[in-house]
């Protein structure tokens, strides 16, 4: 039997990884990081729990990813750190993923390979065949896995687009020719299975950004993804019309222009890319920025320009800043409060909302339908999505033909076990996520998030106390420090009263009472809880520190 | 010269509060809050800086309700447990504030006066219309204020829907007849001044709505903002066309509910309504329930049932749950998440992303351009918006005709003076926003938020110990306590490290160097900074007490 055990990415948007087995080999298909929920206070970054990996990583063959977004990339150094194996991929994929893994110390101990699109890789009892995507970032593939059991096909990340910057059409021919092959499985992108009809093409994209920098007086500042290299190649393309100067400001934008420039993957005539330091230069109207921030994120370029305290870039009343990309939930406020700013600040801005700047990497469920009847697959599993983005991504699939029975909704961690006659969900391994915050790796759990969480809504009260040894005494406070709790300044009284609440407590308990100390402790935490809940309404978190010297 | 002085609402979606001020005669435009931003951490919600008005109390007349939602009224009990002034609303929007005042024990001291759409009402020198117009909640108005300089027009919350299930459209030819007799200045809604076109029709939404119930199969569970009486009529007809008894669950749908049928504002149809704890005696078919937390606010009704934790109601895997409201930005991934675990539960779910259910109350781009073309003014100010929106707003008026030097794109705070001969902003008063946490009113401000993010992302770390003051001995400590900081059993070494590194200054910093304790705890704080970032990469805020004894 074949088995599939995603690790994660069926469940969540982002942590992409799946487990291929059959017999004595394994590989895994991308090693995603996610980034944290609102709810995740001071983490970095999460990652899906490798510890199927670990236990089995005898038979660990390789990593294959199908591109180079951190969703199926960012997880790969926690995975290499611990096991060494080679990585496959595509030109630009392993460029970027030579990039991150020099960052960790990583480079000199992984063996990377290149694979092209329709080269085929062994791997054990596998053939792994790339299969071109078009996706929002440049040398996306699918994979053509051919098993003992039948071939399985899974898509990446992917759309149909019909026009592209960068020549990456889907390979829809290759598919079909899979499909006439005979596909035992397809798992495909459900990202967007909410959205009817078709992705709209990157033309049109390309014809809004041509008008909107025809009609602009002064500089065009475009933010967007740093890995979208095939829109910078627009960007570029439309400042050479316009005969503008080109400037890359941000480290990310950097780095991925670079790798793709080196590569190949991005031309920009000889002599139109400026630096930063040259603009003065040049007048507003000869000049193009592409930078970083699209996504409202605090310490970015776009954001200290939109705030004034960019140190290079002021901005001017006729500059005109495009968002070329999309409102991630959880992110509009933040990116709203950007366009505010750079209004406030007089430019112009035109975004996702109010002007049609930007298409979705993934496909829709017009696209998703095309995909099913291209490899006409005997089994469906969706991936790459919500538990609801799969009940509907399975729902679109039965529209189209597939049986009911052989619909696979499966969760992280389930072991789908797969052959020509059918499959069984028979039992789970311990699936989950990890999180990362600085250097601890798993270190921070439900409860240490509970305490983080507690400590944001309602602060802290430390309270300070030493006793006599002896005679019970008190040789030192109550000293009560607060914080994140009350303005100390506007509620002295606050903290003067709840000083008399605690005396009042130590008066009560006598020093002939045994375990004084803890005594008086506990009665304080009940007493100023309900103080301060009744004074003020609020329930801090209270530190009593009282001590016997 | 007439002055307009917007406290709250021109900057942001909510705390709408506007002063209308003429010679000696000030009334107040709604007094709405806010709910608190991401960063706000423990935040109830935000009302606006009312400090002009405690300094202009004398002149105070009353405050004018457009209609009954929270970013419209529900600042008022803070206003008017300061300043007792006549409240004037329509009744279904006095109906809820007398709710609110009674809770709030402002009842009894507060007059309250009805006054009816087409009628009018005398403030001093000001003679106010109330206009029907059509929003998300019954009996919302827009206001045409006949002032000794001309007439203004505040839309209120609005939208030109020509279906509506209450009956209470837009008054359009009220609003036409004001622009015949001469507009001096229109403030209008800028909510959705980003969307392009008209709002669809509720009549569509009531056909989505019976089309779903009619294939529903086992029970139907709506979940919607409780004061949207429209929709709630809309679902109480379906429940008598399909023949299904209904249940009301959650306690503000219930207190709406109450208010709408007592003043007639929402018809059930005897022994049509029955307690949830009757369910037991009727099949799953026979009901449709209506229910709250369509936001996914984690108490909610429906959060519950989707955790499994609702103490009546468990969902049964023919049940068809339906969130009949808008996506707000920064709840969508609470609502994800509870359509996921919906789905996990067996229900099927419908909701705004994949089918026609819901429509906004404020009118879309097309609506505001009729808006201006029906009243015609010779000013135009946009009101109730971020500043993108305003702007936005400023334009569209541009574009239907109004002179670019007669748009008044005000901000919080700004005096706008405007006559028959202009308009001019030459002075702005102190507003601002103030935070309410717990009985808390102004008290959070930026350095406790500070406090509180820094604790929720970093967590925190408190030292103890104690010097004899004689002889400089350590007679307590270091103890070492963390909150939020990381698991203790799995990072025990990192604390006992953290012990090593005091130890070492204690013993470094002699018994004989002046102010020793201050100089260790100062060595402290930037030796386990550095330390905690060296070991694990994190910045805990870091609380000394040592203490003399």
């Amino acid at each position: 039997m074949l088995k599939l055990v995603p690790l994660g990415g069926l469940g969540e948007i982002g942590l992409n990884m799946m487990v291929v087995e059959y017999g004595d080999t394994i590989f895994v298909i991308d090693a995603g990081l996610m980034f944290p929920e609102a709810y995740m206070l001071g983490v970095d970054y999460v990652i899906p729990d490798m510890d199927y990996l670990r236990q089995n990583r005898s038979r660990l063959s390789g990593v294959i990813l199908t591109h180079a977004h951190e969703d199926h990339i960012g997880a790969l150094p926690f995975l290499l750190r611990e096991i060494s194996i080679p990585v496959f991929g595509t030109p630009f994929t392993l460029g970027v993923v030579r990039h991150k893994l020099e960052e960790h110390d990583l480079l000199a101990s992984t063996s990377m390979h290149e694979v092209l699109p329709r080269e085929r890789l062994k791997i054990g009892p596998f053939d792994v065949e790339f299969i071109r995507v078009n996706h929002s970032i440049v040398d996306g593939v699918g994979l053509a896995i051919r098993t003992p059991v039948g071939m399985v096909i899974h898509t990446g990340d992917f759309k149909m687009s019909h026009t592209t910057m960068d020549g990456m059409l889907t390979d829809v021919n290759r598919f079909a020719q899979c499909g006439e092959e005979g596909v035992l499985a397809l798992l495909s992108d459900s990202t967007n299975v909410e959205k009817e009809g078709h992705t709209i093409s990157s033309q049109e994209i390309g014809n809004e950004l041509a008008r909107i920098t025809e009609a602009a007086k002064g500089r065009i500042i475009v933010a967007l993804f740093a890995s979208n290299i095939a829109r910078i190649q627009q960007i570029v393309n439309i400042a050479r019309m316009r005969g503008r100067k080109i400037v890359f400001n941000g480290r990310s934008i950097e780095v991925s222009v670079s790798i793709a420039r080196k590569l190949g993957y991005l031309n920009i005539p000889e002599g139109m890319e400026i630096d930063i330091d040259e603009l003065s230069g040049y007048l507003d109207d000869e000049i193009i920025m592409v930078t970083t921030g699209s996504q409202g994120e605090p310490m970015s370029a776009l954001s200290r320009m939109s705030a004034g305290t960019h140190k290079q870039i002021k901005i001017h009343s006729d500059d005109t800043v495009v968002l070329s990309s999309k409102f991630i939930p959880g992110n509009e406020k933040a990116i709203g409060n950007i366009i505010n700013n750079l209004y406030r600040q007089g430019a112009d801005v035109v975004y996702e909302k109010i002007s049609r700047i930007h298409v979705s990497g993934h496909a829709f469920r017009e696209e998703l339908k095309m995909m099913l009847n291209l490899t006409k697959p005997k089994f469906f599993m969706p991936v790459h999505g919500e538990y609801r983005h799969l009940v509907l991504h399975t729902r679109l699939a039965r529209e189209v033909g597939i049986p009911e029975d052989h619909l696979i909704l499966a969760q992280n961690g389930q072991v789908i076990e797969l052959d020509e006659n059918g499959f069984q969900i028979r039992s789970s391994i311990g699936a989950g996520r990890v999180l990362i915050d600085g250097k601890g790796i798993g270190d921070v759990g439900r409860s240490v998030l509970k305490e983080r969480r507690i400590l944001s809504e309602e602060g802290l009260v430390v309270v300070n106390m030493a006793f006599d040894e002896e005679t019970g005494i008190v040789v030192y406070g109550p000293d009560i420090v607060s914080r994140g709790f009350v303005f100390e300044t506007e509620t002295g009284h606050l903290l003067q009263d709840a000083q008399c609440v605690i005396l009042e407590i130590v008066e009560d308990v006598t020093p002939d009472v045994p375990n004084r100390v803890d005594k008086i402790r506990s009665r304080l935490q009940t007493a100023l809880r309900q103080y301060f809940f009744f004074a003020i309404g609020r329930r801090p978190v209270i530190l009593p520190f009282l001590v016997e010297v």
